[in-house]
């Protein structure tokens, strides 16, 4: 017997289970709400389509970690203060990584020893050693300040005595740059991967030639493919005189950018490039500009002392910066978008109940058909619940709205008698 | 005949199409239920707006890929072994990029010539050749073990003979680390840009005067915007003392984060300073602490031999790293996520409809409202199909629940009696 | 009498504002329908569960802005042309940083000085003046073009002079590679950090104590925490000979992955290695191949010109490359996909209603049941809203579907008549 029942319980609940549940719907036959549908959930479907998944690739799942390796070689010949300056002279450093700069103007200071000399910065000039003595401590000197004066004769302006690498630097000197760094060639092999769909990709067809290579320089519709460049190319892109960035040194951003769409072929997966002049944030600062740097070359002296020839060089500094991704279908973010889509179909609903339910001629019949009340304290008899019954707990609905948007505005009041 | 037939049916699938169709709604009139709803509803509603779109910033589109140059620079003079080091004997590389090491001790074998010698290390002292043998191919050494003992006199311990830079290098000289690296000053100039909204931003505003940079020090309450760090300011900021530092050397990181909203003015969009110890990770370790490296400088003799001079140096690693991310108001994200927000309000619903159908007073009234029945087995005629025929097969629906969650529990076979 | 009016609509207002609406559901007792619906729901969760949540981690907030510091040592020593080469002799540059060059041979120049000489480039031989007047401005030679033709005697070919650094590199001399590099260890010390949640990192354990990381060598299966790597095992690792890659030079990539699960311990947090030929995507290419690079020496003689020993140097690039992201659980990813499979679940409705509209024995009175018409001129006076009155106006729609994508396939002619 109790075996019985718990079967016919079981059976019960599986047969409960596998009943299958759908919303109840309002058919609405009226042209004007029907269209108005229509155009809303086109306008909708439009805009997924159009915007989310054509534009935003919404459909896409998207490789952001590109990864890359960046080589570089300059060539070219210059002449600088009567030297003719090779790769190995102007280029720092020398190993042709991603970033790197070519020296164009510089001040040299040759056999410095360690020593006491006098300073050459007008900073430190000096009438008496107390003038010296109050700037002891000072980074901003070419050595540390001792406290003396150094006076060449009686009473005449001086300058601090430093110790530290003497002669002092004095960079007041200036040289003509050197001006053939307009003809100066870049070669940049760029090799990148998006290691997520594992696709590597070079920033030059392997068919191009040796000699292709060797006389083409870039330029975005002739040679788009040519991975050679021209600085004085470069320069006229950012819209920069040589002399405005030789004056007194600068940045510029080689950017190569791959926007890979791997839907398509992996041969269309070609990289942009576009130029900026990375220091233009500081265009209209008063301080710091440019780009300079030291840097020394050691010789020993015979005797042992150790002597440096000091270099302050102004240069133009290079850095390529590789940067894109890539996007393929995937299953995640096209279904994540697609119910988007979907969904928001369904909000056409909510702007048809308004107009429905508010501003068209039978709004109030369609509130008695959409909505079904049920009181809050119910009395009837259970076996009371036939056609008549439900009827009396069945009455139009005027409400202001709520659920899914749906608003409808005043006339409470005036209906309430309707409904009976 | 067939044409007037054919427009029929056009017409009639045109007037089919502009049907509008909207939920049929059951309203329950219960303060219990109906304040239970709201509460939820506002309880999701300020969830979405606190946190997915004020905290997380839902709405917007985020470009993470941002691109940045920097430019640094020392400033600074020290003493080590009684010569004066200034920025061109320091730092190293010299060109100011976004990594680069202050060295503050260093162990300097000068002289060095190709020849043969005897090791330094105590790992290579020996009695025998035989020791040495064993030892041939090591990479530990100095230079190729040739696999002589060299013994200084009869049967004492020697050290085994190398091939290669000589004299070798003995590293148990310890110097005073410069100490006034503290008071060395880092200059630091960054641009970047966020290449999806085309905004390029320096680190700090052109508006700072020469002189203010010249004297001020990074301070993140009175000197935020100023762009020069003391290098104690930076050991303090990570609670370092400069010993402990410069003990074995080690890599400080300058963290420079944007966190930029694009929705204000970009004006606002400027960055934060933190600092690490990037070895922290390698703290407890007991292998390999510290930073150092060697480099050579090379001289020539007169007699035209190769000789260098091989520095050890112990040095503090500075790496600037420039992360940050812009976001920006954008449509996508925003309907992604305020779909994703209106959906979740109607899941109000599902939590609704379980206390209703389930723990409410009049659940069964409401079940018999929320569900209409039809059987699987349909035998009707067409014509029954009236307000009593349809009654027959809509009757109180008792079941485990399921499509949008909604769970009655239990009483089946009390009510089944009760629907008739 | 007004403000009693006033507070009845207010009351009136928020009894609206309180009441609960839901759906009006039709529920179909057929085990074929419920069934395929139960079938297709399951389809749906296993598919999030399985994919979206446990492959694609879609409840997680992803950090993909992985902060990384790498420290580079390479151990070994070489013999190149009868010189030992240490560290300090053939890593460039000697820093230890995430990028370096390992020399395995030079072309050395030595005892260059500023002046004229011919050059020794094929390109540049000539008979005539004209044959170099032709090539002034060249980019290619080892100097600037003076337009000379230096013939060695009468007519035959001689070279066009140069003025630059003399003597010209003639790099057709080949020296035997530096093949030792095989065995020279890589030793790495990479920190990370993921900023949004504040996890740092080292890529081997703080356990590992000295004589360990002495002695080892990183192995995928057997040493996966050494953090030491042989440059002969990177090389097998991807299917290099040490022949192919000292021949032109090449660029190693040291993939360093960190994929972090932080709901699970942060110690199950560790990197993966891999190795890459990085200028794999130029291996077809015909054109610059491998990677080589200039360099100087620079002495100074007695008399105080200039010398320098100019190095082209064929090397092996290695760049450590650090992606990675971590994943954590987070409520709004969580919460957006959580929608969206709730979302997605209810999809399954879309597709039985077609089948249970369309194509199932009792389609006609599914109709009749799931949509109510209302017809959009509506006549009836209120009054006339009873049972039978709305039962006119309800009647079995046929049509061919359209929201929440259901479609009922012909029969509209058919049936018109039976509905009454």
């Amino acid at each position: 017997m109790n075996t019985k029942r718990g079967g016919k319980i079981v059976l019960h609940f599986i047969a409960d289970f596998f009943v299958y549940e759908t919303a109840k719907s309002v058919v609405v036959k009226s042209w004007s709400v029907g269209i108005i549908n229509r155009v809303v959930q086109l306008l909708i479907i439009l805009y997924f389509i159009g915007w989310v998944f054509m534009h935003e690739k919404g459909h896409q799942l998207r490789d952001t970690g590109i990864e890359s390796a960046v080589m570089t070689k300059v060539k070219g010949l210059g002449k600088f203060n009567n030297h003719v300056m090779d790769v190995a002279d102007y280029v720092v450093p020398s190993q042709g990584g991603s970033s790197f700069a070519v020296i164009t103007s510089m001040v040299i200071t040759a056999n410095q020893t360690q020593g006491r000399c006098p300073e050459t910065e007008d900073k430190f000039k000096c009438t008496t050693d107390d003038n010296c003595m109050a700037k002891l401590g000072s980074n901003l000197g070419n050595g540390i300040i001792t406290g003396t004066c150094l006076n060449t004769t009686n009473g005449t302006t001086g300058w601090c005595e430093i110790e530290g690498w003497c002669p002092a630097e004095d960079d007041n000197v200036s040289e003509k740059p050197m001006k053939e760094v307009e003809n100066f060639t870049i070669f940049i092999k760029n090799s990148i991967r998006f290691p997520m769909f594992n696709v590597t990709r070079g920033n030059f067809p392997s068919s191009l030639n040796q000699s292709y290579i060797q006389s083409c320089h870039y330029d975005p519709v002739d040679h788009p493919f040519c991975p050679v460049f021209k600085v004085g190319d470069i320069l006229r892109h950012i819209n920069q005189s040589l002399d405005s960035i030789t004056d007194k040194g600068g940045e510029i951003g080689i950017n190569i950018n791959w926007k890979c769409n791997l839907d398509y072929n992996v041969m269309y997966c070609n990289p942009i490039y576009f130029f900026t002049r990375l220091d233009a944030a500081f265009e209209n600062s008063v301080a710091s500009k440019g780009y300079n740097f030291r840097f020394a070359k050691y010789h020993q002296s015979e005797d042992g002392t150790e002597r440096r020839m000091l270099h302050k060089a102004k240069a133009i500094r290079f850095e390529i910066i590789v940067s894109g991704n890539a996007g393929k279908f995937s299953t995640v973010p096209f279904l994540i978008n697609l119910v988007a889509a979907l969904t928001s179909v369904g909000l056409a609903t909510v702007f048809c109940d308004i107009i429905l339910l508010n501003f068209h001629k039978g709004a109030d019949e369609y509130k008695a058909k959409k909505f079904e009340e049920v009181s809050g304290v119910v009395s009837e008899s259970a076996n009371n619940r036939h056609c008549e019954g439900s009827q009396m707990s069945i009455k139009a609905l005027e409400k202001s709205s709520n659920d899914s948007g749906t608003f409808s505005i005043g006339r409470q009041e005036a209906h309430s008698s309707s409904n009976q």
